[in-house]
């Protein structure tokens, strides 16, 4: 659109329907317009199978089914943090539409998405209480066109369980850990594979873990410097940065 | 070496001058070394360039020294938050040495080290208070054999900066965003790219950025999904983790 | 009131049925309730359009009410937090009084408030669900006496919304500017206006934005110097000191 | 069973039937698996007394259930952070299971669970408040295997409570101390006596203790050095931590 | 000198020597520069008498004096927390800057800058440890070309000071306010006018203070709406922001 | 109790009955008993109409209720943190009893109580939020037997309203000063009088002032010597002290 | 002086030369003067013995000479936090002038100051490294005409230290108890004694003391209701506290 | 000396020289010191082999030698956080004392000292800068006469560097476990064996560990149970509760 109408001004430049003076003065007026390609960008992501995501918290449920209406045909769509609400009021829409309960996702698929990257991101989880967010993680990375992997409840206190699953993790591309409380688990992990950690802290634990704040501290202090940490529960991030960098 | 010792008992048991339940019982003592195969690292290591890393704070110059002289056989050699007594300690040995005084770094390049990754990694600043922990950064990612480029002092009071320059973020494939204050800049520019963005707060700044504390807070809850944050000043970690996420 | 108590005063020293020394006594104790002149300012607000404010959170719709019955005759009134019960309360009594359910807050307008100051108080948000924060700074701007524009969802993550509307952020002498999570919006138009920018704070995010503290360090610490910040979710204060310097 | 499958592989290269460099690489895949010895460790755990603990937070009854299923058989079964329905649910099945209200506890003895130490754990609290917390420890360090005792509300803030209670402190080998608000029971009690102390901070108390904080901090800061802390209403560590250390 | 390129290419391409295509694919990579005009903002900054600022923390005395160089004939220069060193290097080379030791300012005032704002800027202390920060906000307010007025001590210990100068505060179109410690003053300033007041917070204080965050709280807090907050110690940002206002 | 039983041990060695060996063996055992005179501070407390505090958070209605028949004849009884529940079944027993809904308190006043000191205790607020809090002090001032005023809603956004109070101001004997927000009515006040003033921070406020650690820190950063601070929301602290310091 | 120029001013009416209307319009001018009488103050605090006190941080020693100069004929004077530079500088002038180095303290007596008042401020100390801040304490509340007794290095830790010296405590009619680290002794104190306690936290300890924050902490939150804190390391804020409630 | 002086009491009312009423009165003033009796406390530290602890921080070399010549006969001495000139003052007057120039300890044997307990306590870091802290536990633990053992820089970055040493782990009785940064290492060894485990954080590290708050955080929430933490740098506090526990 933009480039259309560049083209036409210069046309009329070129004409001597417009003076040099003229366009000069509308030119001044339209450079950031250039940046705001917002359509080219939405068929790189079809293209790229990269969702549009809708970040539901704070939203009703008619805005979500809105904006589903507006995505759905041009390519993955995904829903975070979405309420129970949401999830009967899109499915009542879009009855293909896929709920994961405990990520508070949902996920409609485009038919023409690309085929899955074959690269791994394993997910893995220091406990049980770990795993809604990281079940965020892997919807995230899956929609995006990825192949994932879960390793659960393999935590620093029975780090065994760890090494005796030290294959999956040697086998993956990209490693997502998840960990709340000691928040410990990612620097071992760190320690152990030589490809990119995202550690992601969560908001399980007793008082002194502040609701996220020591696992989060943790991760930003993990000596492996292959580890890098994303926000308190932030599960989402984690898998959309993992896609980034599993290409 | 581990290797060697393994095959040994190996073929002890199987021409019987080791049986297999005195074997078994070394084998016991054995198998965390098995993890650490040191010297395997170490080949994988020269092999890839990815250098040994001496971080040298709490170091004396003999330490300092005496390590160089152990790993400077075996690939690129890298040491960080070094002191102008150890910039001369080590030169006194190794001329060939190469020293960034901002960055606070001690190069050596190994004669075999593997050609350069073309992929590139540009380092970005928004101020020129930030360059140090952006040169940290630029020899880590350099040393361990990535083309890099640099971009300083495009901060967000002056954005016209950073867009001008908008070619250069789109050729990068990993960028390190550097910066303190407010710490904006990483969440601009992953508004601007499709590439991972590794943020890196510093510790510059009025009282309340709190040494670092205030961008670092920005940069985890950067808005753009596809950035992520390292610790304070550590251009090091942001150096290593583009590295591991280039090839 | 008080006027006329003290011009009696004097008026009794010159007749002299009051003493001097038994004025002077009287007078010690009255200069504090010269500062208290409520009523003057009442007519100035009234003069000036600035309306008495109710902060109604920890109040009874009763108390609300009958703070409306004392303010209704002297200016533009407006009541900030609300609950739905408010509403009810006040439009039962005063059913031209305007209610705003987003940003909770009930305004009734004076007949004879003085027109609206022409200069533009532009209130811009980074996200949508910045929005209600947003609207109490439009109703607070507008009740006050000012042309007050919207731009909403311009965060940095896709800057170009936000340089598509370049015009926009020209065309306004106040810019106001609410935003949660990394708060680096403000820091941005602060870079692209030379007109004062009020930055708003708001507690949406993840954990780590610590329910506004993040965005808050950020506009803290903004690099461009045109900018500064009121508390968090305070759209009333970032309202009222637009209108004080919009003059 | 580890150890079966290496003897099994050591006799297999004994006997040629596999080469020694296929047992190397078999060997090489293995050896995280000897770190994970858990049923060597239940049994141990079954030997000592010590329980499985089962952390309810976030889980589902069914879960509980299911994992008392499987511990049922191996020693005491201690779970914690239980809720009223797994109350039920875990009695329903297992009617002998003993509940603790206070401490939301439960509790399965083995039939053949060791006598008990004779070593007294000896739990004193601060305040009336700090009761739940202190009867979490008593349970925990009852099941584990330990004589018990406790002294309930002799805070400093009438510590002629505490110290008509001498005998009672002299008589202990493990002290836990429990308090909330000042948290300067534990220093008092560790200057007292000369055997260790195991500080609970608890979260009640006034705005400033920040749920728990300023407790722990006291508690951290002990001048005593015979106290240690544990987590903000973390009566299970202490519990367990003094169950080690009473051997 | 951008205005000059984009002229030049505009009249190539009606003089048909560039032709439109080639003109849209150089626009393309321009606009970004359209942004930054630096040329122009340098201009109407002459114009305006708004100084170009040096911040010189981490700068050298060359680079100090080499940007001195460049902006010397745009007009006002103000450089802030320059060292002892720099004085003396500036003051070496154009000897008639004007050097404010206690505020650490070096000021270049250019021959044909425009003359003074006549609305004044009043900048109040609550202490006397507060006057270095205050006369940086002094110096800028004035280089930016504004009417400055001072009242220092009259912090809220002995109000009375506040109170018997009030037609001085009576009398400013826009106060600033410096205070360390309770930080105090500006609420209480803010009650008494009805002029914006910019709060300043300073790093005075006993221990609690924590180097100016309790008194950046009081000011962020403060009751009278008509208060914003500049960062701790931050005297420009506050003599920046009023002269924006003070138009 | 402690008395007679000492007594009766030393009758016993002047009889003989007990050796001197014997006697010290139970006097080492004593000592901490004799700090622990309960009853005697009992006697002294009804004496000086101090009276036996019951904190009720925590507890049951019961316990609430078994704690008032233990003290009802020792004299006044005050009850603070009260429920709905626990008002209704104090009152169902003792019907005479007081309640006070706002500040949560319950007092039984003893028949035989002490005259009230003639020393005024004033209570002043900044808000009208912060009164349940200025009721807490009022009525604990009350009991404990003092004189008590108020002064409420004169914070420092009208600081005309303190002012034209003065003379209240200086009648008091002791003053306490309960402010959210800002919290910097106590410093205004500290300024104003030569008595002591007790400040006690509220939890009223926007998202920074961190549910009174604002106001806290204000408190004890006053500038004025003669101010301290008690816990946030404390208002019995506050009215305990000032009962102290009143005589 | 204020009050001759009212007195001159009534006059002035009374006989007709000035007019109501005139007076009126000066009167309105003048209230604020009336909060100030300096001088007045001056008077009383002679009178009672009170000192002007000098808070020399930030101060050079030529302005602290100076207010000794302007002081010294008004009562006992005291300069707090003074440098060694400042003890030469004042003694220099004034010989009589009393140092205490630990206290940092230099103190001026005037001739006619009243005596002291018999009732006992008695400081306390936990440790050794507290007696600095102790000694501020002593020499404030010394200056301000209270006696006073010190208890030094009775802390927790050993705390039959403290009850071997309950007399002493029995005996003062104020306390100042001063601790660093835990910061637990005086809520033992306050658990003790019936008598005020004011707590001074400092800055003493390991790492997670941060500086004095957690003593203080533990004293805001002191069970014990008689207990208050000053700032950290504040000993004269004590001082100043203890002697206004010791009348 | 207060055993005797009771039993001459006592044996004065046995032969009638002091009435029992007398007696009575003496013993209620005693009963204090009855707790203190640092002379049996000595005693039992000497039999025991517990040293007297000097925490030199803040004190004079003098008071340092004073309180050497105090103890010196008494039992082993040790001296903390001392510095070069309290080595060379003790080793002046007692020229076989021991100094541990990293540990910054002093140690003098007492020739009778108990045989060393054989129980071993392993002291453990995680990197090659923690180990200063590490040897003020090893050195504070020998001193307490036990057999202490050391394994240092086996961090969770290269975790196969602590499995290669689980023998040393297994054969501890006691662990200490020293780590800055993440602070991870105490959770995994707390994972590996049923031992105590002692966790010291240290102030190594970059800006986000906050001096040693993020490393005591990670430990405070460490899943694994039998895991307690000591204040950030408290080698000697780590030391003496393991000896308390050693037994």
């Amino acid at each position: 659109m933009y480039r259309d109408r560049l083209a036409s001004l210069l046309n009329s430049v070129k004409d001597g329907s417009v003076s040099p003076e003229a366009a000069m003065k509308d030119l001044e007026n339209l450079p950031f317009e250039d940046l705001g390609f917002a359509n080219i960008d939405h068929h790189r992501s079809l293209r790229k199978g990269f969702p549009e995501v809708i970040f539901c918290q704070n939203k009703t449920c008619e805005q979500v089914v809105a904006i589903f209406d507006s995505l759905i045909d041009e390519g993955n769509v995904l829903a975070t943090r979405a309420s129970e609400d949401m999830f009967e009021a899109v499915q009542g829409k879009y009855p293909e539409a896929e709920v994961n309960v405990a990520a508070r996702t949902i996920v409609h698929r485009h038919a023409q998405a690309p085929p899955q990257n074959e690269n791994t991101i394993l997910v893995v989880t220091a406990g049980t209480s770990d795993i809604p967010v990281a079940e965020e993680a892997v919807v995230t990375a899956d929609v995006m066109g990825n192949t994932t992997e879960t390793l659960f409840d393999v935590g620093v206190a029975g780090i065994h369980r760890l090494f005796g699953n030290k294959e999956k993790l040697d086998a993956a591309n990209v490693l997502i850990v998840v960990a709340g409380m000691d928040g410990a688990l990612p620097a071992v992990v760190g320690g152990l594979v030589d490809r990119p950690v995202i550690a992601v802290p969560t908001s399980v634990g007793y008082g002194a873990s502040f609701q996220g704040v020591a696992p989060l501290l943790t991760m930003m202090n993990a000596c492996a410097p292959g580890v890098v940490a994303v926000n308190i529960d932030n599960g989402f991030g984690a898998g959309y940065f993992a896609s980034i960098i599993n290409g």
